[in-house]
This record gives structure tokens, sequence and C-alpha cells, in this order.
């Protein structure tokens, strides 16, 4: 039987989300903690990566499984929850057909950046700190120049050893949220470091160094060298997964 | 000069708010901000104490200083902030008139207790996680009785060293929060140790171990026995000091 988690973690002190021997990965831990409780090892497969220090708000992963008669899931989920570290937490588990694939079945992807106005000690690892006013409408407009199917060559790592940069996407812009703000992103794919590098030329945007036209003509280049720096891991989340119908259930 | 600061701290790694010699403090750690910027010993007193591992969304202080004239209160604030750890925030500085005082010139008190229904990773230190369903009407009816004038001797720790225990109460009860539930609770004053005795009596009362009626009987009783254990630290929150009027200038 095949079984999706649902999972939140802090990724401060994680080497992202993908197994590296000898790296402490939040993959790592879910395995070992699924090996220990079934006692059989048990790998598991994610929707996609999350780099070193990024967050993730909703990840989901799949694994295969035959429960003993004696676990049903809700004691596997309450087991998993007591064994996982306190940065990482269990939100839900389900059942999924044979065929569904935590990373093939899902069909957008959302990324949240948070940054705040004012110094905040409780989120001083989950969001930047930005001390000047930032230009919100200019780099609103710029974003929107994203909207569609583009190639983001320009907003992606040198390495990124990915076979193309095309990525359609759906949604991206500047909200207000609790203490500063907040970019939403969603799109079927992301790019390694995509979020990053776009979320950091953005803020060269809203601090005036660069117009929202020079931003897309940046993503009209396809050219690395052309975007600003990346924005720190610390304020990134990987927001929400969402996939085809029928493979997640409706919460009860 | 006499000047509020307003801050906001993350109390996880401090023994409280109050100076202790050879512990970190979060007093301690003002004071040694304030006497290397202004170059001189300087001293902040506190709205009130916080236990250790409490945390404070606004925790006010005052101190007396001499500005050098180029030093404006902006610059002061701004260098406040790259000197304070990332767990202190300084959120607001303005000057007050002579006679104000952070501790006798408050009028109230609020403080909040979060509980979290899913594992939060993102707030695993500043909250309590609770794994079973509360009743949170019979939490609430049993909040209401402390609303008034009461002797919370019932409430208090054994060598709080307070003259008296009468509090003032004016707001008590359980709301939805993001997550779970937070407890918010007004008075003119608190003793010690009170907010977390009362909420661990109250989850007594949620998770069906005490009525309504019994938890009266328990803040009546004035006896410290009868009283339930105290929730953990880090579910609370010192969230507002509010001053009398002309103490604080409205916000710009």
């Amino acid at each position: 039987m095949r079984y999706f988690l649902h999972l939140a973690y802090d990724g401060t002190s994680y080497c992202g989300w993908q197994i590296q021997p000898g790296m402490p990965t939040v993959q790592a831990e879910l395995d070992r903690c699924l090996t220990q409780i079934l006692r059989r090892p048990t790998y598991c497969v994610g929707s996609g990566r999350t780099d070193s220090g990024v967050h993730a708000s909703h990840q989901v992963a799949h694994f295969d499984a035959d429960l003993p008669e004696n676990l049903p899931l809700d004691v596997l989920l309450y087991r998993l929850r007591r064994a996982l570290p306190p940065d990482i937490g269990a939100l839900r588990l389900h059942t999924v057909p044979a065929e569904a694939h935590a990373r093939f079945s899902a069909e957008e992807r959302n990324y949240e950046y948070f940054v705040v106005t004012q110094p905040n000690p409780f989120r001083r690892d989950q969001a930047l700190y930005v001390d000047r006013p930032l230009d919100i409408a200019a780099m609103n407009e710029a974003a929107s120049y994203m909207l569609g199917q583009f190639d983001f060559t320009s907003f992606s790592k040198v390495k990124g050893g990915e076979n193309h940069y095309v990525c359609y996407c759906t949604a991206a812009g500047w909200h207000p949220a609790p203490g500063g703000w907040v970019f939403h992103i969603r799109a079927n794919r992301f790019v390694r470091g995509m979020v990053r590098l776009v979320v950091g030329t953005l803020l060269d945007v809203g601090r005036g160094k660069m117009t929202p036209r020079e931003f897309q003509q940046v993503l009209w280049a396809q050219k690395r060298v052309d975007a600003g720096g990346a924005a720190p891991a610390k304020g990134l989340f990987l927001s929400r997964v969402e996939y085809e119908e029928g493979v997640v259930p409706p919460e009860r």
C-alpha cells in the first residue's frame, strides 16, 4: 500500500530535504523514523527538494509499506509525531491510489517568501528583516511579468542540472502579512534556486535599483548573469503542493 | 530625559527578564547595549518581570539618558536594533513625561498563552502542543469566573514574595488562533506564576479532570494547594502593557 505523508518543517538545522550521506536532511530523519516504527527499511519520496535552510509549511512525501493489523493509520501518525524531532511536524497521513507519486502526480507547487519590516525575534530564522521601505507596487508590477509560460534560465542556478528551464507560473505577487509582506508564487514546476533569485531581484526593484521593465528584460534575456543576488534561504517556505484530483482525499 | 523602549523577545534562552548576577537575562542584554551605545552606565526598568522561558510580544522599559546632539532618537533605535541579539527586538522608542514610570504608570497588563492542536515546528518553543481535544466551552465558563476583583492566592507561587494577591481581571477567555487556541487574560496586576497556574488548571478543565464550578471553588478557596500544575513557560507571552493617558504617544 502507498501512503502520502503531509509535513511541515523548520529547515534551519538541515542541509535541505534530499538525503546526502553524512549530512542532516529532512528526508534522512523521516526515513529513520519510518524504518524504526515499521521495523523494516522504508524510504520516502518527496514532492521536490528544498534547499539548505529553506522551510516547508506543506511538503508531501510518499512511501510504500504493509502496515501490520495492530498498527492503524492514526496510531502510525501518532508514533511518527513522537519519533520525529521537534523541528519536523507530521501533519496528515492517508492512503493513495497505487499509481500516485509524491513528485510526478503534483500539478502545482506554491512557495512563500516572508519579509518583516520590524525586527521580529520570533521569526528571526523564518523571515528576512528589511529596514528600509520597499516600493511594493513596483515589485508587484515586476512580478506580474512572470505570469504565463517563460524560460527561467535567468533565475536559475548555474549548476542546477535541469533538462529545461520552462515553468508555467499562475500566481506571483506581494501581499500584506503580519509585520511585513509575503511574496506568493505558484507554478507547475520550479528550477533550482529560482524563488530566492526571483525574490532577490524583486527586492532590487523594491529598493529602486531596477525598474519593473528592467526586471522583465532580465527574465526575457534568459541569461543567469543579469539577475540580482539570491535572497537568504531563511525567508522561504514551500507552502503548498497541489495534486491531481483523486490523490489527496478531502480533510474530514 | 526619560525614554520608553518597546520590546519583543523570545525568552527561550533567557532566565527571565530581571537581572540576576551571572545569568543571561533580557534586562542584562538591554543594559549592556544601552551602556555601550550611550557610553555611560545605563540601566532600564521594566513594566514587570517575565519568568525564565516566557516570551514578550510587547514589553516596555524606561531608562534615563542625555542623548548627545548627534544621536537623534531614530539613530539610537537603529543602533539598538543592530546591537541587540536576534532574539530581542526593539520595536519603538520615544520620550515620556519625567514622572512616567514603566512599572508604576502601567494600568493594565495582557498575557497570551498559545496552544496548538497540530505539531507546529515553527512554534515548537512558542506554543504548547496538545494532542487531545479540549472542551473549550468548559474552559471559557471556568475562565469567566475570574472576571472582577479576586484574591489569586490559589494561583500564586508559594514563594512569590508579594504584599497581597488581589488582582482586578477585565478579560479572560480562549479564542481560536492559527493552528489552535489562545488564552487572553488582562488585569491591573499579576502575581508570580499566576498565568501559567491558571492555564494549567484550565487545561485540566478542558480535559474533563475538573468542572468549571470546581475551578471556581479553587479560586475562592485561596489555597495554593488546590490548583493544578503550571503550564510550561514556552506557550506564554506578555502581549501588551497599557499606560495612563499621555505617557505613550500615538503611533505615527
